[in-house]
Protein backbone atom coordinates (compact mmCIF):
# COMPACT_ATOMS: atom_id res chain seq x y z
CA UNK A 1 0.00 0.00 0.00
CA UNK A 2 1.11 3.58 -1.15
CA UNK A 3 0.03 6.85 0.34
CA UNK A 4 1.23 10.40 1.04
CA UNK A 5 0.22 14.20 2.26
CA UNK A 6 1.00 15.82 0.06
CA UNK A 7 -1.54 14.45 -2.39
CA UNK A 8 -2.23 12.06 -4.95
CA UNK A 9 -0.73 13.95 -7.32
CA UNK A 10 2.30 14.63 -6.11
CA UNK A 11 5.43 13.76 -8.14
CA UNK A 12 6.65 12.27 -4.53
CA UNK A 13 4.03 9.33 -4.87
CA UNK A 14 4.62 8.97 -8.12
CA UNK A 15 8.60 8.63 -7.67
CA UNK A 16 7.47 5.85 -4.52
CA UNK A 17 4.78 4.26 -6.85
CA UNK A 18 7.19 3.47 -9.58
CA UNK A 19 9.42 2.02 -7.06
CA UNK A 20 6.99 -0.21 -5.15
CA UNK A 21 5.41 -1.63 -8.65
CA UNK A 22 9.40 -3.18 -9.14
CA UNK A 23 9.12 -5.06 -6.25
CA UNK A 24 5.29 -6.28 -6.03
CA UNK A 25 1.65 -5.53 -6.42
CA UNK A 26 0.46 -1.85 -5.08
CA UNK A 27 -2.51 0.16 -4.41
CA UNK A 28 -2.68 3.66 -3.74
CA UNK A 29 -4.84 5.31 -1.57
CA UNK A 30 -3.79 8.98 -0.88
CA UNK A 31 -5.46 12.04 -0.10
CA UNK A 32 -7.48 14.42 -2.82
CA UNK A 33 -5.56 17.64 -1.56
CA UNK A 34 -2.60 18.58 0.06
CA UNK A 35 -2.71 17.35 3.71
CA UNK A 36 1.20 18.78 4.97
CA UNK A 37 1.48 19.01 8.54
CA UNK A 38 -1.62 17.21 9.60
CA UNK A 39 0.25 15.31 12.41
CA UNK A 40 -1.89 12.69 13.24
CA UNK A 41 -5.37 14.02 13.00
CA UNK A 42 -8.67 12.35 12.10
CA UNK A 43 -11.89 12.52 10.43
CA UNK A 44 -14.53 12.25 13.12
CA UNK A 45 -17.38 14.90 12.75
CA UNK A 46 -18.08 14.33 8.78
CA UNK A 47 -18.18 11.75 6.49
CA UNK A 48 -14.83 10.59 3.71
CA UNK A 49 -15.27 10.53 0.54
CA UNK A 50 -13.01 7.66 -1.67
CA UNK A 51 -13.17 7.55 -5.27
CA UNK A 52 -11.24 5.85 -7.53
CA UNK A 53 -8.74 7.63 -10.21
CA UNK A 54 -6.77 6.55 -12.89
CA UNK A 55 -3.87 8.31 -12.54
CA UNK A 56 -0.93 5.86 -12.39
CA UNK A 57 -0.67 3.68 -15.34
CA UNK A 58 -1.99 -0.08 -14.26
CA UNK A 59 -2.29 0.94 -10.52
CA UNK A 60 -5.08 0.43 -8.64
CA UNK A 61 -5.63 3.62 -6.85
CA UNK A 62 -8.29 5.87 -4.91
CA UNK A 63 -8.11 9.93 -3.82
CA UNK A 64 -9.68 10.51 0.09
CA UNK A 65 -11.08 13.45 0.86
CA UNK A 66 -9.38 12.63 4.34
CA UNK A 67 -6.11 12.77 6.28
CA UNK A 68 -2.78 10.80 5.57
CA UNK A 69 -4.39 8.24 8.82
CA UNK A 70 -7.93 8.84 7.08
CA UNK A 71 -6.48 7.21 4.01
CA UNK A 72 -4.82 4.14 5.76
CA UNK A 73 -7.86 3.32 7.91
CA UNK A 74 -9.97 3.64 5.33
CA UNK A 75 -7.56 1.44 2.93
CA UNK A 76 -7.19 -1.16 5.55
CA UNK A 77 -11.62 -1.32 6.45
CA UNK A 78 -12.78 -0.84 2.53
CA UNK A 79 -9.71 -1.16 0.14
CA UNK A 80 -7.71 -4.13 1.31
CA UNK A 81 -9.09 -6.99 1.06
CA UNK A 82 -5.74 -8.52 3.05
CA UNK A 83 -3.03 -7.21 5.17
CA UNK A 84 -0.52 -5.89 2.94
CA UNK A 85 2.76 -6.86 2.91
CA UNK A 86 4.74 -2.94 3.46
CA UNK A 87 3.01 0.31 3.77
CA UNK A 88 5.08 3.16 2.16
CA UNK A 89 4.09 6.78 2.97
CA UNK A 90 5.42 9.72 0.74
CA UNK A 91 7.90 10.50 -0.83
CA UNK A 92 7.67 13.66 0.97
CA UNK A 93 8.55 17.21 -0.68
CA UNK A 94 10.13 18.05 2.29
CA UNK A 95 12.45 17.13 5.30
CA UNK A 96 10.58 15.17 8.13
CA UNK A 97 13.98 14.52 10.14
CA UNK A 98 13.99 15.16 14.16
CA UNK A 99 10.95 16.76 15.48
CA UNK A 100 9.62 17.24 12.38
CA UNK A 101 8.40 13.90 12.39
CA UNK A 102 5.41 15.12 15.24
CA UNK A 103 3.75 17.14 12.91
CA UNK A 104 3.72 15.44 9.54
CA UNK A 105 1.37 13.50 8.17
CA UNK A 106 3.83 11.66 5.73
CA UNK A 107 4.94 9.58 8.93
CA UNK A 108 1.41 9.49 10.81
CA UNK A 109 0.25 7.54 8.19
CA UNK A 110 2.88 5.08 8.24
CA UNK A 111 2.58 5.60 12.11
CA UNK A 112 -1.27 4.28 11.35
CA UNK A 113 -0.09 1.50 9.70
CA UNK A 114 2.08 0.28 12.06
CA UNK A 115 -0.50 0.64 14.72
CA UNK A 116 -2.83 -1.40 12.40
CA UNK A 117 0.26 -3.97 12.40
CA UNK A 118 1.34 -3.55 8.92
CA UNK A 119 5.35 -3.05 8.22
CA UNK A 120 5.95 0.91 7.55
CA UNK A 121 7.79 3.41 6.27
CA UNK A 122 7.39 6.70 5.96
CA UNK A 123 9.87 8.78 3.15
CA UNK A 124 10.97 12.11 2.57
CA UNK A 125 13.45 14.35 0.48
CA UNK A 126 15.37 17.53 1.36
CA UNK A 127 13.89 19.40 -1.03
CA UNK A 128 10.38 21.42 -0.62
CA UNK A 129 10.52 21.65 -5.08
CA UNK A 130 7.80 19.76 -6.68
CA UNK A 131 10.32 20.54 -9.85
CA UNK A 132 13.26 18.47 -8.54
CA UNK A 133 14.92 14.47 -9.66
CA UNK A 134 14.53 11.85 -7.63
CA UNK A 135 16.47 9.72 -9.98
CA UNK A 136 19.49 9.98 -7.28
CA UNK A 137 17.91 9.08 -3.87
CA UNK A 138 15.22 6.57 -5.62
CA UNK A 139 17.87 3.09 -5.28
CA UNK A 140 17.79 3.95 -1.77
CA UNK A 141 14.04 3.74 -1.19
CA UNK A 142 14.41 0.22 -2.92
CA UNK A 143 17.03 -1.15 -0.82
CA UNK A 144 15.08 0.11 2.36
CA UNK A 145 12.07 -1.05 1.52
CA UNK A 146 13.23 -4.67 0.43
CA UNK A 147 15.40 -4.43 3.50
CA UNK A 148 12.12 -4.10 5.60
CA UNK A 149 10.50 -6.69 3.76
CA UNK A 150 13.12 -9.51 4.48
CA UNK A 151 13.75 -9.05 7.98
CA UNK A 152 10.78 -7.65 9.43
CA UNK A 153 10.50 -4.32 11.61
CA UNK A 154 10.40 -5.19 15.64
CA UNK A 155 6.45 -5.01 16.83
CA UNK A 156 5.82 -1.46 17.25
CA UNK A 157 8.18 0.29 15.19
CA UNK A 158 7.66 2.20 11.91
CA UNK A 159 10.64 3.91 10.37
CA UNK A 160 11.38 7.22 9.41
CA UNK A 161 13.48 7.81 6.34
CA UNK A 162 14.68 11.04 5.15
CA UNK A 163 17.00 11.25 2.08
CA UNK A 164 19.28 14.11 1.15
CA UNK A 165 18.61 16.30 -1.35
CA UNK A 166 21.40 14.79 -4.10
CA UNK A 167 21.49 17.54 -6.35
CA UNK A 168 23.66 19.25 -3.49
CA UNK A 169 25.69 16.48 -2.16
CA UNK A 170 27.17 13.15 -3.01
CA UNK A 171 24.83 9.98 -0.87
CA UNK A 172 27.52 8.26 0.84
CA UNK A 173 25.05 5.61 2.22
CA UNK A 174 22.04 4.79 4.46
CA UNK A 175 22.65 5.26 8.69
CA UNK A 176 20.75 4.05 11.57
CA UNK A 177 19.67 7.11 13.74
CA UNK A 178 18.22 8.44 17.06
CA UNK A 179 15.64 11.32 16.02
CA UNK A 180 18.46 14.51 17.19
CA UNK A 181 16.92 16.49 20.17
CA UNK A 182 16.04 19.98 17.88
CA UNK A 183 13.14 22.24 17.46
CA UNK A 184 11.53 25.09 15.88
CA UNK A 185 11.33 28.47 17.30
CA UNK A 186 8.07 30.12 16.21
CA UNK A 187 7.93 33.30 14.87
CA UNK A 188 4.26 34.61 13.41
CA UNK A 189 4.56 37.15 10.95
CA UNK A 190 1.51 39.59 12.51
CA UNK A 191 -0.04 41.49 9.62
CA UNK A 192 -3.20 43.43 9.12
CA UNK A 193 -5.89 41.93 6.58
CA UNK A 194 -7.12 44.41 3.90
CA UNK A 195 -10.29 45.25 6.73
CA UNK A 196 -7.60 46.36 9.41
CA UNK A 197 -8.26 43.38 11.07
CA UNK A 198 -5.12 41.23 12.22
CA UNK A 199 -4.00 37.80 11.63
CA UNK A 200 -0.97 35.36 12.36
CA UNK A 201 1.27 33.40 9.81
CA UNK A 202 3.29 30.74 11.26
CA UNK A 203 7.10 30.82 10.24
CA UNK A 204 10.06 29.96 12.74
CA UNK A 205 13.72 28.40 12.86
CA UNK A 206 14.83 25.22 12.43
CA UNK A 207 17.03 24.96 16.16
CA UNK A 208 19.31 21.97 16.65
CA UNK A 209 21.33 21.86 19.84
CA UNK A 210 21.86 18.53 20.11
CA UNK A 211 25.71 17.67 18.51
CA UNK A 212 24.85 13.96 18.63
CA UNK A 213 26.80 11.79 15.86
CA UNK A 214 24.40 9.20 15.94
CA UNK A 215 21.37 11.69 15.22
CA UNK A 216 19.34 11.78 11.60
CA UNK A 217 19.99 15.32 11.33
CA UNK A 218 24.22 14.62 12.30
CA UNK A 219 23.31 11.83 9.33
CA UNK A 220 22.00 14.11 6.53
CA UNK A 221 24.26 17.24 7.12
CA UNK A 222 27.03 14.37 6.33
CA UNK A 223 25.05 13.07 3.27
CA UNK A 224 23.88 9.65 4.62
CA UNK A 225 20.51 8.56 3.99
CA UNK A 226 19.13 8.46 7.67
CA UNK A 227 16.98 5.47 8.89
CA UNK A 228 15.16 6.45 12.58
CA UNK A 229 13.31 3.58 14.04
CA UNK A 230 9.98 5.06 15.92
CA UNK A 231 7.70 3.85 18.07
CA UNK A 232 3.95 4.60 18.83
CA UNK A 233 4.32 3.63 22.70
CA UNK A 234 5.30 7.05 24.05
CA UNK A 235 5.52 6.46 27.20
CA UNK A 236 8.63 7.65 29.32
CA UNK A 237 9.54 4.54 31.07
CA UNK A 238 12.48 6.67 32.70
CA UNK A 239 10.21 8.89 34.46
CA UNK A 240 7.84 6.56 36.24
CA UNK A 241 10.74 5.79 38.93
CA UNK A 242 10.66 9.53 38.79
CA UNK A 243 7.24 10.22 39.52
CA UNK A 244 6.47 7.51 42.27
CA UNK A 245 9.78 9.04 43.98
CA UNK A 246 9.24 12.40 44.12
CA UNK A 247 5.06 12.82 44.49
CA UNK A 248 3.96 12.00 47.57
CA UNK A 249 1.02 9.46 46.89
CA UNK A 250 -0.49 7.55 49.27
CA UNK A 251 0.22 3.85 49.56
CA UNK A 252 -3.17 2.92 48.02
CA UNK A 253 -2.45 4.86 44.93
CA UNK A 254 0.90 3.06 44.31
CA UNK B 1 -1.25 28.73 30.65
CA UNK B 2 -4.61 26.42 30.10
CA UNK B 3 -6.15 25.21 26.59
CA UNK B 4 -8.36 22.37 25.31
CA UNK B 5 -9.27 20.68 22.12
CA UNK B 6 -13.08 20.72 22.64
CA UNK B 7 -13.27 24.85 22.52
CA UNK B 8 -13.21 27.48 24.94
CA UNK B 9 -16.33 27.44 25.29
CA UNK B 10 -16.44 23.68 26.70
CA UNK B 11 -17.21 22.55 30.33
CA UNK B 12 -14.09 21.09 30.55
CA UNK B 13 -11.30 24.31 30.28
CA UNK B 14 -13.54 26.17 32.18
CA UNK B 15 -13.13 23.89 35.46
CA UNK B 16 -9.35 23.08 34.63
CA UNK B 17 -8.86 27.41 34.54
CA UNK B 18 -11.33 27.05 38.01
CA UNK B 19 -8.57 24.90 40.12
CA UNK B 20 -5.83 26.69 38.46
CA UNK B 21 -6.61 29.90 39.01
CA UNK B 22 -6.89 28.60 42.97
CA UNK B 23 -2.88 27.97 42.53
CA UNK B 24 -1.69 30.65 40.19
CA UNK B 25 -2.36 33.36 37.57
CA UNK B 26 -4.32 32.21 34.49
CA UNK B 27 -3.62 33.17 30.66
CA UNK B 28 -5.93 30.91 28.27
CA UNK B 29 -5.68 30.48 24.62
CA UNK B 30 -7.81 28.06 23.16
CA UNK B 31 -9.51 27.16 19.89
CA UNK B 32 -12.58 29.02 19.02
CA UNK B 33 -14.36 25.70 17.76
CA UNK B 34 -13.93 22.04 19.00
CA UNK B 35 -10.57 20.36 17.15
CA UNK B 36 -11.10 16.87 19.14
CA UNK B 37 -8.89 14.10 16.87
CA UNK B 38 -6.92 17.04 15.78
CA UNK B 39 -3.07 15.35 16.29
CA UNK B 40 -0.70 17.25 16.08
CA UNK B 41 -1.85 19.31 13.01
CA UNK B 42 -0.48 22.70 12.84
CA UNK B 43 -1.68 25.21 10.46
CA UNK B 44 0.94 26.49 7.91
CA UNK B 45 -1.27 27.45 4.62
CA UNK B 46 -3.79 30.23 6.11
CA UNK B 47 -3.29 32.59 8.18
CA UNK B 48 -4.72 32.41 12.25
CA UNK B 49 -7.09 34.50 13.75
CA UNK B 50 -6.43 35.22 17.65
CA UNK B 51 -9.14 37.31 19.81
CA UNK B 52 -8.97 38.55 23.45
CA UNK B 53 -12.48 37.03 24.60
CA UNK B 54 -14.02 37.70 28.11
CA UNK B 55 -15.48 34.33 29.04
CA UNK B 56 -13.61 33.71 32.03
CA UNK B 57 -14.41 36.25 35.06
CA UNK B 58 -11.07 38.01 35.52
CA UNK B 59 -9.04 35.52 33.57
CA UNK B 60 -6.96 37.13 30.42
CA UNK B 61 -8.47 34.75 27.67
CA UNK B 62 -8.42 34.41 24.12
CA UNK B 63 -9.42 32.58 20.92
CA UNK B 64 -7.77 31.23 18.43
CA UNK B 65 -9.17 29.77 14.98
CA UNK B 66 -6.13 27.40 14.80
CA UNK B 67 -5.56 23.59 16.07
CA UNK B 68 -4.62 23.20 19.86
CA UNK B 69 -1.11 23.10 19.29
CA UNK B 70 -1.51 26.50 17.02
CA UNK B 71 -2.86 27.60 19.67
CA UNK B 72 0.26 26.97 22.06
CA UNK B 73 2.59 27.73 19.24
CA UNK B 74 0.18 31.43 19.02
CA UNK B 75 0.51 31.72 22.90
CA UNK B 76 4.46 31.49 23.42
CA UNK B 77 4.85 33.58 20.62
CA UNK B 78 2.21 36.43 21.41
CA UNK B 79 0.17 36.32 24.13
CA UNK B 80 2.85 35.08 27.37
CA UNK B 81 5.83 37.77 27.88
CA UNK B 82 7.66 35.18 29.75
CA UNK B 83 7.84 31.28 29.84
CA UNK B 84 4.58 29.94 31.94
CA UNK B 85 5.39 28.43 34.96
CA UNK B 86 2.77 25.36 33.52
CA UNK B 87 0.65 24.77 30.45
CA UNK B 88 -2.23 22.75 31.31
CA UNK B 89 -4.65 21.02 28.48
CA UNK B 90 -8.59 20.30 28.66
CA UNK B 91 -10.12 18.85 30.49
CA UNK B 92 -10.87 16.58 27.80
CA UNK B 93 -14.41 15.80 27.46
CA UNK B 94 -13.53 11.91 26.84
CA UNK B 95 -10.49 9.22 27.45
CA UNK B 96 -7.41 9.74 25.79
CA UNK B 97 -5.69 6.77 27.22
CA UNK B 98 -3.44 4.31 25.34
CA UNK B 99 -3.47 4.44 21.92
CA UNK B 100 -6.01 7.26 22.32
CA UNK B 101 -2.69 10.06 22.94
CA UNK B 102 -1.62 9.81 19.31
CA UNK B 103 -5.06 11.42 18.34
CA UNK B 104 -5.64 13.96 20.89
CA UNK B 105 -5.86 17.36 20.32
CA UNK B 106 -5.37 17.84 24.41
CA UNK B 107 -2.02 15.69 24.58
CA UNK B 108 -1.03 17.25 21.01
CA UNK B 109 -1.05 20.89 22.87
CA UNK B 110 0.58 19.65 26.15
CA UNK B 111 3.30 17.88 23.42
CA UNK B 112 3.52 21.02 22.13
CA UNK B 113 4.47 23.04 25.48
CA UNK B 114 6.92 20.18 26.14
CA UNK B 115 8.50 20.44 23.49
CA UNK B 116 8.50 24.26 24.33
CA UNK B 117 10.07 23.67 27.49
CA UNK B 118 7.36 24.48 29.35
CA UNK B 119 6.30 21.83 32.10
CA UNK B 120 3.22 20.41 30.88
CA UNK B 121 0.02 18.30 31.49
CA UNK B 122 -2.87 16.79 29.61
CA UNK B 123 -5.92 15.75 31.54
CA UNK B 124 -9.01 13.97 30.10
CA UNK B 125 -12.25 12.67 31.62
CA UNK B 126 -13.74 9.66 30.67
CA UNK B 127 -17.05 11.00 30.00
CA UNK B 128 -18.46 12.91 27.11
CA UNK B 129 -21.32 14.71 27.38
CA UNK B 130 -21.23 18.45 28.21
CA UNK B 131 -23.55 17.82 31.33
CA UNK B 132 -21.47 15.65 33.58
CA UNK B 133 -19.95 17.13 37.03
CA UNK B 134 -15.76 17.80 37.49
CA UNK B 135 -16.80 17.98 41.17
CA UNK B 136 -15.25 14.60 42.17
CA UNK B 137 -11.99 14.59 40.28
CA UNK B 138 -11.43 18.02 40.37
CA UNK B 139 -9.01 17.99 43.66
CA UNK B 140 -6.63 15.01 41.48
CA UNK B 141 -6.57 17.84 39.40
CA UNK B 142 -5.06 20.26 41.52
CA UNK B 143 -2.86 17.55 43.67
CA UNK B 144 -1.12 17.08 40.19
CA UNK B 145 -0.63 20.24 38.96
CA UNK B 146 0.75 21.05 42.52
CA UNK B 147 3.19 18.14 42.47
CA UNK B 148 4.48 18.79 38.91
CA UNK B 149 4.67 22.40 40.29
CA UNK B 150 6.66 21.31 43.49
CA UNK B 151 8.79 18.19 41.53
CA UNK B 152 8.94 19.58 38.07
CA UNK B 153 9.23 17.01 35.32
CA UNK B 154 12.26 15.16 33.79
CA UNK B 155 13.39 16.72 30.68
CA UNK B 156 11.12 16.46 27.55
CA UNK B 157 8.67 14.64 29.63
CA UNK B 158 4.59 15.39 29.68
CA UNK B 159 2.03 14.01 31.76
CA UNK B 160 -1.04 12.09 30.13
CA UNK B 161 -3.79 12.10 33.02
CA UNK B 162 -6.94 10.61 32.69
CA UNK B 163 -9.78 10.61 35.34
CA UNK B 164 -11.86 7.78 35.99
CA UNK B 165 -16.15 9.04 36.02
CA UNK B 166 -17.14 9.62 39.28
CA UNK B 167 -20.47 9.14 38.88
CA UNK B 168 -19.72 5.27 37.79
CA UNK B 169 -16.86 4.20 40.53
CA UNK B 170 -15.30 5.90 43.50
CA UNK B 171 -11.88 7.17 43.34
CA UNK B 172 -9.38 5.24 44.82
CA UNK B 173 -6.20 7.48 44.28
CA UNK B 174 -3.64 8.04 41.68
CA UNK B 175 -1.76 5.71 40.00
CA UNK B 176 1.98 6.40 37.71
CA UNK B 177 1.39 4.22 34.53
CA UNK B 178 2.16 2.84 31.55
CA UNK B 179 0.62 3.47 27.89
CA UNK B 180 -1.27 0.39 27.38
CA UNK B 181 -0.70 -1.24 24.03
CA UNK B 182 -4.34 -1.19 22.48
CA UNK B 183 -6.11 -0.19 19.51
CA UNK B 184 -9.10 1.05 17.57
CA UNK B 185 -10.77 -1.45 15.04
CA UNK B 186 -11.95 0.32 12.43
CA UNK B 187 -15.58 -0.40 10.62
CA UNK B 188 -16.58 2.49 8.59
CA UNK B 189 -20.32 2.98 7.92
CA UNK B 190 -20.89 3.18 4.61
CA UNK B 191 -23.78 4.85 3.14
CA UNK B 192 -25.37 6.70 0.19
CA UNK B 193 -25.69 10.93 0.28
CA UNK B 194 -28.84 11.98 -0.97
CA UNK B 195 -27.62 12.01 -4.52
CA UNK B 196 -26.62 8.22 -4.17
CA UNK B 197 -23.18 8.98 -4.03
CA UNK B 198 -21.36 6.67 -1.43
CA UNK B 199 -19.51 8.36 1.68
CA UNK B 200 -17.99 6.75 4.91
CA UNK B 201 -17.90 7.84 8.30
CA UNK B 202 -15.45 6.68 10.79
CA UNK B 203 -16.65 4.31 14.02
CA UNK B 204 -15.08 1.77 15.67
CA UNK B 205 -13.96 -0.64 18.27
CA UNK B 206 -11.70 0.16 21.14
CA UNK B 207 -9.37 -3.59 21.84
CA UNK B 208 -7.29 -3.99 24.49
CA UNK B 209 -5.15 -6.81 24.49
CA UNK B 210 -2.90 -5.60 26.81
CA UNK B 211 -3.04 -7.41 30.01
CA UNK B 212 -0.30 -5.73 32.22
CA UNK B 213 -1.69 -3.80 35.54
CA UNK B 214 0.86 -1.44 35.01
CA UNK B 215 -1.03 0.24 32.01
CA UNK B 216 -3.41 3.36 32.65
CA UNK B 217 -6.45 1.22 30.99
CA UNK B 218 -5.91 -0.76 33.94
CA UNK B 219 -5.46 2.12 36.62
CA UNK B 220 -8.70 3.27 34.86
CA UNK B 221 -11.09 0.32 34.78
CA UNK B 222 -10.06 -0.36 38.88
CA UNK B 223 -10.78 3.26 39.91
CA UNK B 224 -7.40 5.38 39.84
CA UNK B 225 -6.55 8.26 38.21
CA UNK B 226 -3.94 7.27 35.68
CA UNK B 227 -0.51 9.29 35.15
CA UNK B 228 1.58 8.19 32.18
CA UNK B 229 4.61 10.13 31.55
CA UNK B 230 5.44 10.54 28.15
CA UNK B 231 7.89 11.52 25.62
CA UNK B 232 8.24 13.07 22.45
CA UNK B 233 11.42 11.16 21.07
CA UNK B 234 9.85 8.87 19.25
CA UNK B 235 12.92 6.70 18.53
CA UNK B 236 12.68 3.27 18.81
CA UNK B 237 15.97 2.74 20.75
CA UNK B 238 16.11 -0.91 21.05
CA UNK B 239 15.26 -1.44 17.33
CA UNK B 240 18.64 0.31 16.48
CA UNK B 241 20.61 -2.93 16.88
CA UNK B 242 18.05 -4.75 15.48
CA UNK B 243 18.41 -2.86 12.34
CA UNK B 244 22.45 -2.62 11.65
CA UNK B 245 22.41 -6.33 12.61
CA UNK B 246 20.01 -7.23 10.00
CA UNK B 247 20.77 -5.05 7.12
CA UNK B 248 23.51 -5.16 5.48
CA UNK B 249 24.71 -2.41 5.51
CA UNK B 250 28.30 -1.58 3.79
CA UNK B 251 30.67 -0.36 6.20
CA UNK B 252 30.59 3.13 5.15
CA UNK B 253 27.20 3.17 5.79
CA UNK B 254 27.37 2.76 9.21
Amino acid sequence: MVTNDDGITAPGIRALSGVMKMIGKVVIVAPDSPQSAMGHAITIDKPLRMTRVDVFAGVEAYQCSGTPVDCVKLAVDKVLHAKPDLCVSGINHGSNSSINIIYSGTMSAALEAAIEGIPAIGFSHLNYSFDQSFERVIKYVRIIAENVLRSGLPEGVVLNVNLPDAANQKIKGIKICRQADAKWEEEYFERADPRGKKYYWLTGKFVNKDAGEDTDEWALRNGFVSVVPVQYDLTAHRAIAFLNENWKLSHASR
